[in-house]
């Protein structure tokens, strides 16, 4: 039994029509051999509108009661799913994340999946039935319901794939795949035909919202190919799958760029050992996730140490460093910087790829303030208001 | 420990401001040794809203998709409640029915409740904190999620008062309690203090629609005193609870008015032995529930047969009886009746109530189409132009 697990995002089921519409054409597909999952988000905006109605009652909801509210986003859409399909004559059935076993740890709004049974969809498969599964959602321990986070819909999706042998992850977006870079500021960007695991998840990490990193992460652990393509579109889209790394040489996929960055420095940081681990266990243990590190050694008994954070978690950061006390360090934060990176299995095959990233910003006259790389990947720290420069500059200069 | 479970209607939750100073009042008034179980249902309209959108993809939608999406509605109340509370310094925490165990029968969009559980509400009360059920729901032996139709958040309070073997149900509306006859007709009617199980039933059951008869029957059966107040109002509202028959002398209670009747009339029925049955035994098959029942007998050998029946169920009537094939009897339909009923203890105990109901009715020129009596209540069948006539009259007879 061939299992294809279906992922369609909120913007592809923003109205009744639009749910219509991709329920005729769902219930027309399905005569082939193939068995259908569908896992689906909420409406729209819906997610944004229930946590505004929280946020309007109060500043601080309990997050108990946020999952309580935000998962009925995702069982209207199932509801409505499954009775629009068969209104188009499919046979189909609708499950919460609960009903299909989807169990999470208790950590409510990003809890993480911890098993999925497969018990519960198989025997409706079997009976060629269409299965609607509520993404986002799964139930803790303690029968609470929870949610998986922003994205979390991609990562029910590559659970229920990997519990239930998929032969692949169908990615349904408003895009028609991904693409070698943003084309509201490249617009002559193309859509990348075949992807590598490494790859795409070096490029979810950079800033391309296609898709979750951990569901990326998940689908190369356990080998399930992911097709990203438009719900309604003709075109094939992107194929993310293994590759064998040397029959590719040389490859540039694409440019990503992340602007909602910054970058912190703590100049003047003692000199005594373990002081990097201290500040980095401080930000780990208030949950700030740390992007880019950079530390720089002087001549003298003291560090100057830069990293990247989100910029939403600039006060928090800032706070944690002053709670720290460090002799003489001085902190200081950048809100307004942004991440550019060059993504392909390329990068590590030819050591001029770098460079001749490096000298297309510098001819147009961008500095860069950081750098990292990977084996598929150099990110460069540069100032905000220079982000579609950098990106034009460094797609022109590899022909993306 | 003294468990109060109070029942919250769509109205009281119409807006987030409304769900706030509710919130307010509870928090405030959660400090003796009483412990509150609240039942909430869907804000304002959103159950109506939910089946539009339903009835927008199909014409006809899967009941076990619909009960799926309906669901959502009290789910996003009690979240709300929940947060609301929370904000008001209340130790609240929230429950779908399946949560707390309230399993249903299979029957979807009109399910009933088989068994509570009164283990998962308990040990929250043993520590102060506010239980908050979803109304209206529950969960099939399939897991499946389940309704418990038009009013069922009432069942799902009376359920919950008799597990938690509580000491009263406080249901709270936008009326003042229950009233002698309806204040649209008859604006001086005012608010009955007490009432017997027997007499509210009886209420509930004719036209009055503040309870529903099914949470009063169980009221009675388990001996829960029910008190109906107005949500946010100063009135002592009304308490429905077991009365000493004899302490009561010839009380009349209130006039109720139900204009969503028909009639159906079978004009020759063939006298054959179990005639009468095959007819009501067709019907309840096809779930048509019947009313009042009048057979007269003639002198020839047929009978003619009339019985009242909901309004929206005439087409599905005609139906049934055509499908009978009964031999010469010919169906006649009228949907423009009504019923006026009159209850209270007084009416067995003073044989003059009757004729005195008849002759208010009689002097405005009112004629009766059927009269059905029960120990505590007289109904009439009247014509439905004639309803508002015929309440006024009955309340100035007898001073309501």
């Amino acid at each position: 039994m061939d299992v294809i697990v279906q992922k369609y995002g909120g913007s592809s089921l923003s109205t009744l029509a639009k749910i219509d519409a991709l329920a005729e054409a769902i219930a027309k597909r399905e005569a082939g051999a193939e068995r259908l999952v569908l896992v689906v988000s909420a409406m729209g905006n819906t997610t944004d509108e229930l946590l505004k109605m929280a946020h309007t009652l109060s500043p601080r909801p309990p997050e108990r009661e946020v999952d309580m509210l935000l998962t009925t986003g995702e069982q209207v859409s199932i509801a409505l799913m499954a009775i629009a399909l068969a209104k188009h004559g499919a046979d189909a059935i609708s499950f919460t994340g609960g009903q299909v076993g989807i169990r999470t740890s208790e950590h409510h709004t990003k809890a993480r999946i911890e098993s999925v049974s497969a018990d519960r969809i198989l025997p409706h498969l079997q009976e060629r039935r269409i299965v609607i599964v509520a993404g986002f959602q799964g139930v803790a321990e303690d029968d609470s319901l929870t949610t998986l986070g922003r994205g979390g819909s991609d990562i029910t999706a590559m659970a229920l794939a990997v519990a239930l042998k998929a032969k692949r992850l169908e990615k349904y977006t408003d895009r028609e795949g991904v693409y070698t870079a943003d084309p509201r500021i490249h617009p002559q960007a193309r859509t990348i035909p075949r992807l590598s695991y490494q790859e795409m998840l070096e490029m979810s990490h950079t800033g391309a919202k296609i898709l979750h990193p951990r569901a990326v992460f998940f689908a190369w652990k356990f080998g399930v190919p992911i097709l990203v393509r438009e719900s309604m579109g003709e075109g094939s889209g992107t194929l993310i799958e293994e590759m064998e790394e040397n029959v590719e040489q040389a490859i540039i996929r694409g440019v990503t760029h992340d602007a909602s960055v910054a970058k912190i420095t703590v100049y003047d940081v003692p000199d005594v050992p373990g002081i990097a681990s201290t500040i980095f266990e401080e930000l780990a243990k208030r949950e700030i996730g740390v992007d880019m590190i950079v530390q720089s050694n002087t001549e003298e008994a003291t560090n100057d140490i830069s990293f990247t954070i989100k910029r939403a978690d600039v006060g928090s950061t800032v706070e944690a460093l002053n709670a720290l006390q460090m002799k003489g360090a001085k902190v200081h934060a950048d809100p307004e910087v942004a991440r550019v990176s060059l993504v392909g299995l390329g990068i590590k095959t030819e050591t001029a790829v770098a460079s001749k990233m490096f000298r297309a910003l510098a001819d147009r006259g961008i500095n860069i303030q950081m750098i990292a790389t990977s084996d598929v990947k150099i990110s460069c720290v540069i100032s905000e208001v220079q982000v579609k420069d950098a990106v034009q500059a460094v797609c022109k200069t590899f022909g993306l």
